[in-house]
């Protein structure tokens, strides 16, 4: 990733618009009008072959006649013509190129495709830069260099901050803006990769974080394509303390239908796009309003120290809700020190609440110095790691800017964050005015909130860990798979060391009446095939056999039913029956952009129709491993109820570490693990698989 | 419920003020302003002993002195002076008075409690009503009775529309007002019954949506004091096409906390609310933001008729979080038909999308005309039943006025749902002018379409169904409670009609053995007491027993166990072993407020540790159990996957409405059922229940 390369987008000296346009409403218009709007000092070159001037500034007709080799080059006109200007340029040693016009890999023509390639082609072998196409193009509020043609800059006054919005699409890169304007903020980015054909949204997302003014990234992805960038700018944003915020759509089959016909975005699986920006501290919203919404506490400096939330209102409701909504968002109602309820009841009116939430009640109208006069009890109280005061109403009666101030002054006292809700638009701007993180409702404010300190837990936990391992995805030559039958399988998890159930391949009845017999007591008898994997429903499982006569046709009914469904007969196991306390499953697969990944949770034949499943990244810890298990919707049955002892999941997590670290390392390469089901056995016995089917690659 | 009783609240002729003051932002001063300012045309009284004339109105040092008995008295004076206004307009033949005054049944004290019930019993005895204490009071915008304290109403013009909001809670009245002016909408009455010791919020809310200019009545709870009027509100309402959305704070302990130092609100179980308001019609949202967000949606008459939604955007990244947010709020992208798809395919540039969502992509920009001709097509496709427009960037380029116009007349001509996503406020102001529900963002307004047909869903069934036969709550005379031993319970459950499994209760082990014999096969021998429910745990239970040594051997294990335990030992169940396809559930008990309730599930030991339930309301039938079965987590596996046979659902249904009518009619009254585990069959093959502890009332 060359950051350098990316310069000339975000800070050029010179602008060329090839396709410019008299009319500002024009795509080929809007970036001249924007340059000279928001102020851009560098040289600025209309290009157009059928005028002499356009916006006021001298026009050319072609890159020819220039003074000058321009750094960036925004390219209007369509198809083939955009090819032939990119290549153009490339030929004169730009350093930069934004392709604006669409109908390239976005769509599902060959041609499209085709005409895309070859423009990147010439980019490359010229050494220059391309962003786009299909791309509303880019914007620098901190130098005017605003190359975009998006409507929403028309009203937009262009304020400075400390805020980058990066996207593959256009409208996304700008309506976070718009959005975050309402809320007071500045930003300084807007950056619309399109298609990322050359530039990808990753690098330009890291060319924004190094800027040191910038201290929230809020990123629109519909596609992954460069997990190893990904993970690079990651680590440049949080070695620099910015915040990264990820919406990723195209969660669902259908947005990602709708994803493809946007972008041509290729498909990523959604839980490991989920677990990708877990483990990078990158933090994943689900729709834009919650990517805007705790922009403003990213700003403040504060560094959470906990979950404990102290809620104050007026309004009993809202102190109602606080606690509602701090529940549901995952934090706790502080339980207050004795000292500050007993400061508090010397302050505060008989019926208004000490407890936390504090209930101010309707006394604040009466007595405004009620609130100012607690903030300092409460600054005192180390129960407290975060606080929200609600003002469901305010205006005449109430003095908002001396709450305001006193406010602002208790945040900087206690460095911890503190949120207002106020929903009446003169009011929240005047606790904005202040410096007060505000948004309108309680929930939406406690949102905010523990989405933060969310965040702020994410970044330590991923800084905490090995950093990934991913490269850049490479075409796969397809080779062949083959799929292991299971005691083949079995075989494999054993030599890496696994816990594997005592068994025998047998050829014939006569090999499993001896097999039985020296494994001792009874058995289960089934079919081994790589052709078949789920052997149940082809009734080729006999359990808890214990005579000779039963081993004996039972080992003559499967080899009958095999010879039925013409399958491949590889013998008969005969197994130890084992006891668990549970059936839990580990699986793996490679994903075609992250590579390994691995599944850990409840076995059993249920796995697809009652999932209790986390997805893990390689490389895997135990201790990665146990934190996940306690997700599960089974933890509290792993963790011993009803006077149950505990299960080993110490155990467990060894052997999902162990399937991890196989996908990584075995050769022939491992296409897939499915260990389902492993016997859990209570605290320091274990486990036991019981079947499994591995399925490697075929070289050659 | 007498709803003419509540006339003088909404439409007094005559208005005093008990504890008027000349400050407007205190509250004896604001109704006073208030009364002024939004235009009451009938006669104000201020009373106050110290003043003569109070904001321009002659004023009166008591009742005594007014020229007539007013309707309504606003008493603002505290405690015992509040008591003594009540006793003395009760004694006036006052007809309605509203007491603001907080310190009463919301505190923990006895006195306040004393005080309260001292005014109720007061008015009562008058037949005076009473809203109050502790409440911000009532607004009627449509007559200018606006008799309130709310800040809010300071900055509120006042505007008249067809929409009530109806609250516990003094700010939780207003603020929801302050939202929906924001969305350009007009609101009637804002009603705040704070402590509900006389006249209740359900009450009041009956009164606002008899009102023939209501259509939307929004609901805030912290407690549903009276099932009885909560069911004949619905019933009104929907007798009248008003929708009724309510917001029930107190969900969680820590909510439900806050809520009893706010209003003093008894605890309902939540989900027995979730039932309850579900059973009526109502829709329960979680917070005050989606209160609010579909109230445009209810006023315009539409009467939707599917799930199929249609999204339109200039913005493929709109299209994308459409598909995801759509998905999401359980509404199908619509797949058009092959004649629109051609159609459309003609007016939209190649690079456009023309399957669902509809991509226009920045060629709008282009050609506004894109957007208005494909309308007509759609309008045509009977495949689509409601439409999101998404407009995430809007302004210079764009002809907004005929976007508005086009989709206002498109949704009169079909008919159907509409809404419109627009983040720039004079945009959406633009389409809010034209008629058209609009929010700011895709996924907020796909949610409120998803809302608003989930509510005329809902309504559907509500009025299909049997009304609820809730009475008013009485205080439940403290009886005794008997818990009937396991072979009492199943004979019980026997008795009415459920099937049970086969077994006999001994008291010896002769007679055990005897039992094993008769019943045949292998059995299940289990100590029986009514002292101890869980068996299992006390070691209590021996499975799979068929030889007669192995019976006595248990008979006398677990007679020695209870005379370790001393516990009560009723004697040993012997009881034929039996097989089922899953354990699953039956609960019942009598919630205090609503009466029986029915719990039904996934059974076995981890009932609590892995809850997969649902709670329903009597009278049950067996076609309501159905479907709440298809909404559990193991509903797949009842229907039969991976080749299995599906289960006996039906059987089950039987099962629970059984015990839904045995919780209704059975004497001694039953407290509680608890069936654990039903062992249920394949299809046809009924359920088997081989547990069960049933407590009855004792009577005297």
């Amino acid at each position: 990733m060359s950051l350098e390369s990316l310069k000339p987008f975000l800070d050029p000296h010179s602008i060329a618009v090839i396709g410019a346009s008299e009319n500002p409403n024009k795509i080929g218009g809007r970036p001249l009008l924007y340059l000279q709007r928001f102020g851009f000092k560098g040289r600025v070159y209309p290009i157009n072959p059928t005028r002499t001037e356009i916006q006021g500034r001298p026009c050319y007709p072609s890159l020819d006649g220039l003074p000058e080799v321009p750094e960036l080059v925004v390219i209007v006109v369509p198809g083939d013509n955009a090819v032939a200007a990119v290549k153009d340029c490339a030929a004169r040693g730009v350093k930069a190129v934004i392709v604006m016009a669409s109908g390239f890999s976005e769509t599902a023509s060959p041609e499209g495709k085709a005409k895309e390639q070859d423009m990147v082609e010439a980019a490359r072998a010229a050494g220059m830069r391309l962003v786009g196409p299909n791309t509303q193009g880019l914007a620098n509020f901190g130098n005017g260099a605003v190359t975009s043609f998006s409507t929403m800059f028309t009203t937009e006054p262009g304020t400075d901050g400390p805020i980058a919005v990066v996207s593959q699409s256009g409208a996304m890169s700008a309506v976070p803006i718009g959005l975050l304007r309402q809320m007071g903020l500045g930003v300084r980015y807007s950056l619309a990769t399109g298609n990322d054909a050359d530039v990808t949204v990753t690098e330009m997302a890291a060319a924004a974080a190094s800027d040191p003014v910038i201290k929230l990234l809020l990123l629109y992805l519909e596609s992954i394509p460069r997990p190893d960038q990904l993970a690079e700018m990651a680590r440049i944003a949080h070695e620099r303390g910015v915040y990264v915020v990820a919406l990723k759509a195209g969660r669902t089959d259908a947005g990602q239908r709708a994803a493809r016909s946007h972008t041509g975005a290729l498909a990523n699986e959604d839980r490991v796009v989920d677990a990708v920006l877990e483990r990078l501290g990158i933090l994943r919203v689900r729709d834009l309003a919650s990517l805007v919404s705790a922009a403003a506490l990213y700003l403040k400096g504060w560094r959470p120290k906990g979950r404990r939330l102290v809620a104050i209102s007026g309004s009993g409701a809202t102190c109602v809700m606080a606690a509602d909504a701090a529940t549901f968002a995952g934090l706790q109602i502080a339980t207050l020190n004795p000292e500050t309820r007993v400061a508090l009841d010397k302050l505060l009116p008989t019926f208004a609440t000490t407890a936390n939430p504090i209930d101010l009640t309707a006394a604040l109208l009466s007595n405004n110095r009620l609130l100012s006069d607690i903030l300092p009890i409460i600054a005192r109280d180390d129960a407290a790691d975060a606080f929200m005061v609600g003002f469901p109403i305010a205006g005449e009666g109430y003095d908002v800017p001396a709450f305001a101030r006193d406010m602002a002054a208790f945040a900087g006292t206690t460095g911890k964050p503190i949120v207002v809700a106020a929903s009446q638009v003169p009011i929240a701007s005047e606790f904005r005015s202040a410096g007060l993180p505000t948004l309108p409702l309680e929930a939406e404010a406690i949102d905010a909130l523990a989405q933060f300190i969310r965040h702020a837990e994410l970044i330590e936990r991923a800084k905490q860990r090995p950093a990934p391992t991913w490269s850049r995805p490479q075409p796969r030559t397809r080779r062949g798979e083959r799929t292991l039958n299971e005691a083949e399988s079995l075989a494999l998890l054993a030599k890496a060391g696994l816990s594997i159930v005592p068994h025998k391949l047998c050829r014939s009845a006569a090999e499993a009446i001896a097999a039985w017999r020296e494994l001792g007591g009874p058995v289960a008898v089934k079919g081994c095939s790589s052709d078949i994997t789920h052997k149940s429903e082809h009734d080729l499982v006999r359990l808890n056999l214990d005579a000779e006569e039963e081993i004996r046709k039972a080992y003559g009914a499967i080899e009958t039913a095999f010879a039925t469904l013409k399958a491949r007969f590889d013998g008969v196991i005969v197994a130890r029956m084992v006891k668990g306390l549970r059936e839990m499953m580990i699986g793996a697969h490679r994903d075609p952009i992250f590579g390994p990944v691995v599944v850990v949770g409840e076995g059993g034949k249920y796995v697809e129709a009652l999932p209790d499943l986390k997805l893990l990244l390689p490389p895997l810890q135990s201790a990665d491993v146990i934190s996940a298990l306690r997700e599960l919707r089974c933890a509290p049955v792993l963790a011993g109820v009803r006077g149950e002892a505990p299960m080993d999941v110490s155990a467990l997590a060894r052997a999902a570490a162990q399937v991890s670290s196989l996908m990584q390392t075995a050769r022939p390469e491992i296409l897939s693990v499915d260990v389902n089901p492993l016997l859990l056995a209570s605290e320091g016995e274990g486990y036991t698989i019981v079947d499994a089917v591995v399925i490697v690659e075929e070289p050659g």
